[in-house]
């Protein structure tokens, strides 16, 4: 009888822990082998379908990852800097594939996850959504497909709490279009556009931040000439798309030659 | 025989001077009575569809207004202030329906233009589309019909060559979304949103200005609240859509009761 | 000390049903005063909240109707025909007010339930969303505004368990739309364009329906003339909106004349 | 001294052989060779800028296209299916670069003007619209990344004139769509829903038509799974574009080795 890959959960009682574990046990090509958080949580030795108000799916949360680790095939990991470089060194220890979600990691957590990348496969993006990895990888395509005769404006919408603007997601796209048209993005960048601005200058590239109820986040990357325009668009509805894709990832790389990996190569773009 | 409303454009020699005359050969429920340019212009004297490059229409340009007037039923007024002024004066003694599109108008301009319509119809508005006027008319309504759980963002696009952000009609329409909410505009307009901008502040209107290609004009109306969103929508896609609500107007006029008028009564809003 | 309106909810097992659970204990304008489901159904006699599979609220399911009624000051119901007619009575026995979202009534149920409104107030509605409804007004009154130089479209976009095409309440929306015009729907209605078909035929109204993924629902009302083009929007992105609609009416209707109402009424427009 | 490209342009009497003229006259990369039409018309022998109803360019209309090609460099033509064939052979013999945007062609006709393209370059596109062509390159790729949990819908919108459904292009992409998933357009196409339509098949390829003034033309290419939306989008809004991109065609073909090539290749996708 064959099994399908055991993937451990790390921060299992947070919001996206849940969402992730929820799709864990939702998915019929893998199961649910571990969770973990941190020593002291209250839902530590429960059993976490239980602790999240359902019925019980006969797997403990434990503080101890190694152990959890150690019988799975993947970790989704979608906790704190200093958590993210612990478990990458237990994932390359345990030899199972870590799949990174944290943000905020500065450059020596990246550096010490790149190097437990050498000892097994170590997939990490910013955003693990398919769609909108497919969506930064068209935008640099078309970027460099067409000319400056096409304007390119990056339009954005989030909910009302967000505090920054343009997003992340609409920084990436930015990033890529700029790459595309080979120019770096600061140069070219133009956001906030408010008063006399005097005509837009040619191969800038413009950014537009929406706020408002709970939108979950939408990106139009528009490139307009004149008599045509193409925009590429993301709608995310539901923040499940993000543990879909982790747990996308996680599958994915069984089996793979150790490294460094991100969503690109999951989507094989 | 009945006789169709006689038309008079003036500065018939401009862009927008030649849309209006075009507009008016093109329709069976009025006719081009004449067409005013100012003296010294070198089309005066010269039938206006030869110097249109096109066939004669029979109707020469003139630079005597007051002539051009006395056959007329109106005057369709894209000009400019000082002219305008002059036209109103002219317009109110012929008894004649003034239509005044011209923009950049001052205090002073708009007083002696209302002046004149103690003697005659004047139609007077910045945005002579049916579909801008509407729209502007709906969103005053639809924020007094909803709460403050409604963020309302206003969104326009316009073509590259543009020097100010937001749009006049974004203004417009931010400044009719206020009013229905019984707010200052200036008290919570919240435009040019960049960096940490912190959350969204309840009550707000916000802009954000799209600049890309030869987009003739597209504005906006979204009002966001969790779970669901309302969003009202102009596309302008040809400049004609000024000189049929200018048309409009000047039929609408025949007939009414002299007095200042603006698109508002002329859609029957 | 004042008390807040106390609200029970029928079908309490469903899912619209805890989502009506869900919305009252969150708000603080009201609070749960019964739960009502099937006699025989398991969740009888238990804590909601424990049933639910949270913390226990202190308020019992019941298939008491009439005793649940009598405590409370108004009942929402998203139950089937049959049973929303009994509560109409049972209501309209307590004095509270009835707001109905039960959908597939037969002509002789809302005979029923209007009856009980002699004695009691009660809003039933198709949809009870606030944006829909306001949607549904914009739209007669936009289309009583233009003439048919402007063509009317209805785009709908829903999930792709959807069986009909197109949605009620895009033919909701069609409906006002011929109201507005003077004509009757079933006259002009083009749905399911495809092959040849003919050059559009001034005045009709067309629909088309979009299915994919998993969209709550989503209306575009576009009027398209030369030139330019009006798009009346609703996005609804989560179901609990249905859920707020109808705790809104239930609210409204407190203190009022007994009669029939709908969402228009609630809404004030 | 170097010297731009000559273009002759055919059936210049027509709305788009003007457009073309327009676009050469005012390009700094080329310049007016030629302007073809039929034996017989009112043009032959005149100025094509006086014909046209403007100033004189200095380019005489003919019905001699062997020798209009003779001291060209290019011909851009969108005439009809028996002129092309003719063309083909007379641009082959001339050796100059033929760009074919002529519709209707059966498939001897391309046989025939392929057989041309061992002597010279031949470009032929149903659309010659850079935009339109990146679109269909981009909906393959993304079906191609995709499964089919992602839904696909293809949305086209155009003037109210259009006698068929889906538009030629919308279906162009939806052979792209099913290309990149390697099926077969027919067996999974679903356009036309109305009434009782069932749950949306999986797999299935869906079409909308919305019809409307003056819309140039509109397509949207929707992949929606649960969660998440991608869209990719192209908005015509002046026949311009057509001739633009023939114009690039004709330029990039200078110097290829012969051969016959598509907007593809003209884009270098």
């Amino acid at each position: 009888m064959t099994q399908t890959p055991g993937i451990v959960i790390t921060g299992g009682s947070g919001a996206m822990g849940q969402m992730l574990i929820k799709t864990v046990l939702e998915s019929d090509k893998c199961h649910l082998a571990g969770v973990v958080d941190r020593a002291g949580h209250d839902w530590i030795g429960r059993d976490i379908g239980t602790a999240m108000g359902g019925a019980a799916v006969g797997v403990t949360v434990t503080d101890n990852a190694a152990e959890a680790f150690a019988g799975a095939q993947a970790v989704i990991d979608f906790s704190a800097p200093v958590a993210s470089v612990a478990f990458a060194a237990l994932a390359a220890k345990a030899g199972i594939v870590h799949v990174v979600g944290t943000t905020g990691l500065a450059d020596e957590d990246i550096t010490a996850i790149n190097a437990a990348a050498r000892d097994t496969v170590v997939v990490r993006a910013g955003n693990m959504s398919l769609g909108v990895n497919l969506l930064v990888k068209l935008t640099q395509k078309v970027a460099a497909a067409l000319d400056e005769d096409f304007d390119i404006e990056i339009i954005e919408a989030h909910h009302h709490r967000k505090v920054d603007a343009p997003s992340g997601t609409a920084l990436m796209l930015g990033e890529a279009a700029a790459e595309g048209r080979g120019v770096v993005l600061n140069d070219v960048r133009d956001s906030g556009r408010d008063g006399i601005t005097g005509a837009r200058k040619r191969g800038d590239i413009g950014f537009s931040a929406i706020r408002g109820g709970d939108i979950v986040g939408e990106h139009d990357v528009m490139f307009a000439a004149p008599g045509e325009r193409i925009v590429l668009r993301h709608i995310a509805t539901d923040r499940a798309i993000f543990a879909r894709g982790a747990l996308k990832a996680a599958l994915w790389g069984q089996g793979k030659t150790p490294g460094a990996y991100d969503m690109m190569d999951v989507l094989g773009l």
